[in-house]
């Protein structure tokens, strides 16, 4: 395609961002106009995709950053034909596949953006898996806009991307100047950011974004540059093209006040179509996806760390998948995730302390088909809530691994100590929560995660905690294990996860030698809940006292009220017990005692518990 | 103090250092060992603080941003005689107020640190306060480990230190060369950290962090600079001055393997003493702290957005108290922070699309004895969770508002739908959690989150809706409204807040008229939540049906179950109607019916729970 036609393109693009937020009575026209001549250039030079194929393994990616600019990339997709006219404009109705924010509803739309400063960290997820693990030459293509430039995020991605050399990634920032209130802090300063990003070991490229020539030779110069990802930075104007818009303030995120007169001032109307270039015959690397590994035993009465259980059983299933990868934020040494590096080290990406870049790793590796492992502490991926919430807005399938929960961990006090995180990852749409007592189920959920949708989470403790279960025993993500039960005897249930199963076990033993038998089951998964089981147990006992090592909001409590909440069923009296203070430093043990979690504090609860349903 | 002292200072810290983490058998003797000379030069000559008078308005801040290096610290406060050699033995124990890292449980601890990463965006907020409000002249020191500059928050405040020209905060880098795991990125090369710093527009020195000539000027060099920060890079060796462990790997976080003869090899325990040099005579301003606002009225039947509400409240609010400070990330036109902004330009600091420095700001101005209110999107809060836990961790009060809460807001779709906002902040220590339903509610809650303690969160709302209450009506913290009831005749509960009250309202009104009477309760105070009035429906209706714009996990049904869970009072019958699919685009009263929180799908579930608890 010639320039002078690319030029057409972009005003085709303008024209269509116009059209289509005026029939949604919404949206960001502005934003994507000012990156119009990126976009069509972009789409008619560069990118090298198949748009029958989406899943074609030579496939650049592109991903739009600066996701409000979606009519841009809408209208990308009517220029390549796979979006008719008609479509284009149901943009932000119900039922539309042109939503607000791009999602992979579409499909070729690889991640949802929205949340501003996720593209590049993601980006450079599939950067890394094109560069060490396919080894396939697409590349990386990440649309951003100024304003995200001040999420700390992309500064993330920018020192990884660097030190990794990703030469396969392109970030291009439309520098519109204009952010959602005003003008942004560096404006048309350019330099500024190329100084940045230089400093970082990036290669930057300086242009005018309107200047279809200059965008071309600034995407060629990307894609030939070697040894280091390549930035390019285009002035542009937002709203470019329309007079009564252009370069002005108040006027994001809004239709344009006469989108009649703005598409003539555009040239009207048009149906331009680019043939985007095939990319070239590739293969991905032929990965060993074998049957279920051969774990590692514990035995029963052995005392052992879950975290250990965890990084040992992720090394074995790395024996028998490649497309298992491992990513962990600096504390490998810590989560266990170290013996997966050891065992697999060209499938282990550090990721140093930069949580919302690890998780955004995680989610490009996904989309590249990587069955990735991130983990770190558990009270640190909060740090990156913003991505796992955007990662169920992905549909991204990947697995996330906290270490160090709860108040067991003893004397390096609450900064150190996951108590939210429960809570956090519930509330994920899709989630699933796991949380083991022991080696044993520690490794069968590992393997089993695997194959799950959706963000999957598994909680780890860092002290040694008894093995309860033998090396066969099954444990099917939904279930749960009845640990004590003398059948109708019961008088109470005692609902326990990770540390406080073997708590709930001890006091069971004393309520039992009191005369007070006790069912306690092992809710090993929180998400999804075994509603079966729970139901049974309120139904014999009448009351259910649940015990964790977290919060009282949003954790193991509130999984198992959840359960009797459909509006059916058994409906037991409830009672929590949970971290309520704020812990200090302290030994497990003390900590433990301290929270109200240990068995002394299950034994009394259950005795008042019974007590008052006697009397009720 | 002379140089040579300084140094026989800093091998005492060392010395204090490595015997604290051996009486605890644990801690960070290393990564303390390698800032000594850093931390008696600051306190020996640069650090002026009056250690009586914490609240001294002229004392300059130290944050201990790796806070991992407490027994530094601890050691720091032992030579200026506030802590005795006996309390530094307590290190790490059950009680003592020296904990695995720094908490301000002691007086002169204006933050928890042990998240990496915090210490930058907090003293930032420090140095805000500084220069902007108190202008007073004491300077903010922050100590940063070299492996935490990874983390994408250090760069959202390097970004914004240069930008607000703070020249009274100081970064000093350990530049310690070994992370947790191993080497860090950049090991020893101080002109890598140096080229990134100046490029946002810092001055650095670099320094041989353990020659006390070279770290005193470095930081009269720091205090002296004028119109930017400065960050002293000093390279430094971890675990310095003890060859077993001296810039070796595999020696992070654990005590020395021979205390003893570290000690010995260090020069043996001593007893120096540093006459802190006393702050400058300051007064804080004299802020206004008035009374309750003159808030602005809305009458009943008016439809009027909370977020709107919200932004009028604060600004009037910032009338009468001196001591309102308003932040937003970028977003203060649809927050409507911007009334704020606009009232009160000297009082708010706009905080770009960075939301870690967005909180990390208002728990550095609490610090100062600010009152802060921080807002943006309730989704893009999620980016912040590390900030939020910490936050409570630092015992900060801080007001955080989150905009365009659930589905409701329409078109926009899911990224940036806040729905997970309820879970998040409920399970924060100490946390209040309020969701107004309207605008003369939403006003008499900005006003009383101003004097409560700890994290509270307002959540606030895109579209408009009915002001349901008069400008007179009262909403206690804790409390709730209850805007129907048939009294004993009610056959059921429907806990509301925010968006789906006036569902609430209409799907009584319905079933009214169908002969089943039901209450409606306005649960706009989340957490603490109303037990009283909630248990009292429970008695009466036997089944709540709980409404809410949120995920089902964590959100308003928690918080009813929660209210039943104490072991006591009643048991109802609960059901929870909450988001459980993953929205897209459309008009938010479609989406309120997708989802099923609307009047139609309390109307059905209200009758079928009815029906249930009947036949039961």
């Amino acid at each position: 395609m010639r320039y002078e036609t690319m030029s057409s393109l972009a005003q085709q693009l303008r024209v269509d961002a116009v059209r289509a937020a005026d029939a949604a009575g919404s949206g960001h026209p502005t934003s994507s106009m000012s990156a119009a001549e990126i976009g069509a250039v972009l789409l008619a030079r560069h990118l090298r995709y198949d748009f029958d194929r989406p899943d074609h393994p030579g496939n650049d990616h592109f991903v739009l950053s600066k996701g409000h600019a979606s009519p841009l990339l809408y209208a990308m997709y009517r220029a390549a034909g796979v979006v008719g006219n008609d479509e284009l404009l149901t943009f932000r109705r119900r039922g539309s596949l042109l939503e607000g924010h791009p999602t992979p509803r579409l499909p070729w739309v690889d991640v949802a953006t929205g949340s501003l400063g996720q593209g590049l960290p993601v980006g450079v997820g599939m950067a890394l898996a094109g560069k060490y693990l396919d080894r396939v030459p697409y590349q990386v293509w990440v649309l951003c806009g100024d304003s995200e430039m001040a999420e700390g995020s992309v500064w993330e991605a920018v020192e990884h991307a660097a030190y990794c050399r990703l030469d396969n990634l392109t970030l291009i920032v439309d520098v519109n100047r204009l952010g959602q209130r005003g003008p942004t802090r560096h404006q048309h300063d350019l330099g500024a950011y190329a100084a940045r990003l230089e400093a970082f070991g990036w290669h930057t490229v300086q242009i005018d974004g309107h200047d279809v020539e200059a965008v071309d030779a600034a995407l060629r110069e990307a894609r030939a540059t070697v040894r280091r990802p390549t930035a390019v930075l285009a002035a542009t104007r937002k709203g470019r093209g329309v007079a009564a818009v252009e370069n002005r303030e108040g006027m994001h995120g809004k239709p344009l006040p006469d989108a009649t007169a703005a598409v003539a001032e555009l040239g009207g109307y048009s149906d331009l179509r680019v043939q985007v270039t095939d990319p070239p015959a590739a293969m991905p690397p032929r990965l060993v996806r074998g049957g279920a590994p051969p774990l590692p035993r514990y035995d029963k009465g052995d005392e052992v760390a879950t975290r250990d259980a965890y990084g040992r059983a992720l090394a074995a299933l790395g024996d028998v998948r490649g497309d298992v990868v491992g990513l962990d934020g600096e504390v490998g040494d810590s989560t266990r995730t170290e013996y997966f590096a050891k065992a697999h080290p060209d499938r282990y990406f550090e990721s140093w302390i930069a949580e919302q870049q690890l998780v955004g790793a995680a989610v490009g590796l996904q989309a590249r088909g990587y069955v990735p492992y991130a983990s770190t502490f558990a009270a640190f991926l909060t740090r990156a809530y913003d991505f796992v919430r955007m990662a169920a807005v992905s549909r991204a399938g990947i697995n996330l691994v906290g270490s160090h929960a709860g108040v067991s961990i003893g004397q390096d006090g609450p900064s150190q100590m996951g108590l939210e995180d429960l809570a956090m990852m519930r509330a994920v749409h899709g989630s699933t929560v796991l949380y083991p007592c022991d080696a044993n189920q520690t490794a069968k959920l590992v393997a089993a995660m695997a194959d799950l949708d959706g963000v999957r989470y598994l909680r780890t403790t860092r002290g040694k905690t008894l093995v309860v279960y033998g090396p066969e025993e099954e444990f099917p993500v939904g279930g749960s294990k009845v640990l004590r039960s003398h059948g109708e005897d019961d008088r109470a249930t005692v609902v326990a996860a990770g540390v406080t199963v073997p708590e709930a076990l001890r006091a069971a033993d004393r309520l039992a030698e009191a005369g007070i038998p006790v069912r306690v089951i092992d809710l090993y998964s929180v998400k999804p809940v075994d509603r079966a089981t729970l139901d049974q147990a309120a139904g014999t006992t009448g009351c259910v006292l649940t015990v964790e090592d977290h919060r009282p909001e949003g954790g193991l409590g509130d999984a198992v009220a959840e359960a009797y909440a459909d509006g059916h069923g058994n409906t037991p009296r409830l009672a929590r017990l949970a971290v309520r203070s704020m812990p200090a430093s302290a030994t497990p043990e003390e900590q433990l005692h301290e929270a109200g979690i240990d068995a002394d504090a299950i034994v009394s609860a259950v005795e008042l518990l019974v007590e008052r349903v006697l009397v009720r």
